[in-house]
């Protein structure tokens, strides 16, 4: 009989698990359990469709289920939920509308995903209070924008999804508020960046709260209305909270699957849990930053798509570590492109042993006398004994969203800053300046660690 | 007394030299002599003033002949040729329309620069045939095109400097042929990117002449009027000689300084010559190429800058080495960003000793819903006994400017194909899909590896 690969979850993480795992050794029998109805679907473009940009929610799904079905013979469960993990059993409780069933397993992974966090105020539950994460979310926002014609709306949270959200919203004509606990947008930037940002936000008509807590949504009618803060109130018809996700651990601790310091499920390089079976990858798990070297938990695409893949060639019986991270983002706000990677805040790189140094300059995307450019600001941080780059973040424009590339792949390498400022980059005038920003940064970042 | 430190030729290379000494020793007595009348301009530049992107020659130039005088304290003589070194004496002769003279100097910077090659054929000093090179050269340019009113233009040459000019041209309303005597145009990017460039120049209505030789030009009244092939003649108003550049090597050959196997002066880690007082840096220098680490000839701006700028710091008793080159470059082809790094091609590499294998793939510049993206083609070349990248070329008309970099960075650190597949690269869906083109790229050369 052949091994049994079972799958929880069927987004980027599991889906890429289980097609690796499958070309890899075709012998297997592989089953992804999917407790909603959406398979390998890309939400991180629901901003977009909201926006109006992206049509339909089909065209965010990256491969359709019958193809996972068809031409990859992988058994594809859409609308069953995993309830119980029994390691002992090696088996997982799977419930459906039509059917209980318990299957065994060789081979678990555990790509439960994360949820968006419900922030504990009043109101959350009002009608017109919406949270964005799996498609249907998305539907549900778009529908509501489309149908009741929300004059307003208040987003909580200043993260990557409160910053595209925002722009989506505001191409819909409504009155955006931002409102952040926190004094910044984009708090794992660096301030120059965040602020940077907060300018933009702000020439584009949204209305930042920051630093200013929620006390309550108020309603009428079982409807949202508005927000009361401390110093007074604001009406809105609409609230997203988008106030950060955390990671969907339950079955796993249910199941005595150790979590990490992060709360997110501790793996070692190859994926695997406590259990050595049993693997969990993408938004429910941690993975080792390459700057600090510890676990860290950041829920992003590629770090699913990719750990998955590693975790399905493992079990396909060619073992392939996931690969650390390095935190790599970029986020487009309105007009602006913003990006970062590895350390970027000094009090983080401070909690992380470092002996942090920053510095932030402004530099030209392209030669001074080619149209288009526009200035790109970037702040370098570097840690003064071993001049070590940990991270960066940089807003701008023009040439933004790849031009944090290299510096992550410094990251990989603990490049120094002066070897930062060596790199050989591309240039030619309609693209960057003789000195690139990126070695500009170096340069002068370097002149401080003399 | 204090130290005298005297540069020969006042563009990149030379001005980085001569303002780095001075910041980092005031007390250097810094002089500069340039035969021309322009300093510290971008000749890279001179395809978009001939377009019209850029309205004058000024435009041009980084920072003006005064600043370098007033601001920075360096005796900067423009219209001041040196006609000979004797590094016995330690002086060099220059002349000028008012003078001849003889400077003394304790170190000495070679910064002669380069000269566009002129292809031995006959009919290279008719009327009407130009190239581009200095800023004067520009200004011929442009004046003739527009008062000449010339209908067709032949650039002989199908480099970065032929393909840029053709656009230029065309943006003229020029009728442009191309002529190469080589297979394919941009020879050291892959052929697959070089095919990408040439159907796209085709698309923009331009001639291109591919592995056909010019025999003559012929010309009337002493003005061009065609160039003649073995299967024909294709009649021209105006013809562009842009095969290629060639150091100017004369100055330092007459007396005694060695050039390396490349023709250009051959330079140690810090840019000295067989003189330990005499240093060579930009585009008549050698320079060490981080993937063959030998002697390398790649005449770019970023290279004279950065050289010219550590020469500089050494002359001023603070000694930094230069460091090697990637040879990495992008060049705008009309609508197409095309982009190098490293060893691309396998006959090189086999010349510099490596068992290379290489792969091209497609991918699309942003994620597939998102609007606005655009095919990537990427050839990645590698070594089959190490892994180890060896080099890159990509075209597209879609963020392929900046994608070069991270392959750049990682010719620095010696990575393998798998580790740049483990690069977490940034990721959003107006930027890019999840799994970057770099990262497709790297993934499917890493399946031919094992």
């Amino acid at each position: 009989m052949s091994e049994k690969f079972v799958v929880i979850g069927g987004d980027a993480a599991g889906m890429s698990a289980a097609s690796k795992a499958k070309r890899e050794n075709p012998e297997l029998d592989v089953t992804v359990f999917e407790k909603g109805e959406w398979v390998s679907y890309g939400a991180c473009g629901l901003p977009y469709y909201v926006k109006g940009d992206v049509d339909s929610l089909e065209d965010l799904v990256a491969i359709p289920a019958d193809k996972f079905r068809e031409k990859r013979d992988i058994d594809l469960r859409t609308n069953h939920e995993v309830t119980k993990i029994d390691p002992e059993k090696e088996s997982v409780l799977v419930e459906s509308e039509e059917e209980t069933l318990e299957k065994k397993y060789d081979h678990l992974l555990i790509a439960t995903g994360a949820r968006a966090v419900s922030p504990p105020i009043d109101g959350r539950d009002l009608e017109g209070v919406f949270k964005l994460h799996r498609l249907p979310s998305g539907k549900e926002i778009r529908d509501h924008v489309e149908n009741s014609n929300p004059n307003s709306v208040g987003i909580i949270g200043g993260g990557y999804i409160g910053a595209e959200m925002a722009e989506a919203f505001s191409a819909r004509g409504l009155e955006v508020h931002i409102f952040e606990m926190l004094p910044h947008v984009l708090d794992n930037f660096s301030e120059e960046t965040s602020e940077t940002v907060e300018e933009h936000l702000k020439e584009k008509g949204i209305e930042l709260h920051l630093g200013e807590k929620i006390d309550r949504l108020t309603g009428k009618d079982g409807k949202v209305t508005g927000a009361e803060k401390e110093d007074g109130s604001v009406n809105l018809d609409m609230v997203l909270l988008a106030s950060g996700i955390s990671p969907n651990t339950e079955l796993a601790e249910e199941a005595g699957i150790e979590l990490g310091p992060t709360g997110a499920i501790a793996t070692d390089e190859y994926g695997r849990t406590n259990y050595s079976n049993i693997y969990a990858a993408g938004d429910c798990a941690e993975a080792e930053n390459i700057v600090t070297n510890s676990p860290d938990y950041v829920p992003l695409a590629l770090t699913a798509n990719r750990h998955g893949r590693a975790i399905g060639q493992t079990v396909g019986g060619n073992p392939e570590p996931g690969g650390p991270i390095a935190g790599t983002a970029v986020v487009k706000v309105f007009d602006l492109e913003v990006a970062r990677t590895g350390i970027v805040r000094p009090e983080r790189a401070k909690d992380a042993g470092f002996d942090p140094i920053s510095k932030t300059i402004t530099a030209q995307s392209r030669a001074h006398y080619y149209p288009g450019g526009h200035p790109i600001k970037i702040t370098l941080t570097a840690d003064k004994d071993t001049k070590r780059v940990l991270g960066a973040s940089m807003a701008g424009k023009d040439g933004v969203s790849k031009r944090i590339d290299p510096i992550a792949t410094a990251l990989y390498s603990s490049l120094t800053v002066p070897e930062l400022e060596k790199l050989d980059l591309a240039y030619a005038p309609p693209f960057s300046p003789v000195w690139d920003p990126v070695l500009t940064a170096a340069r002068v970042l370097n002149g401080k660690l003399d």
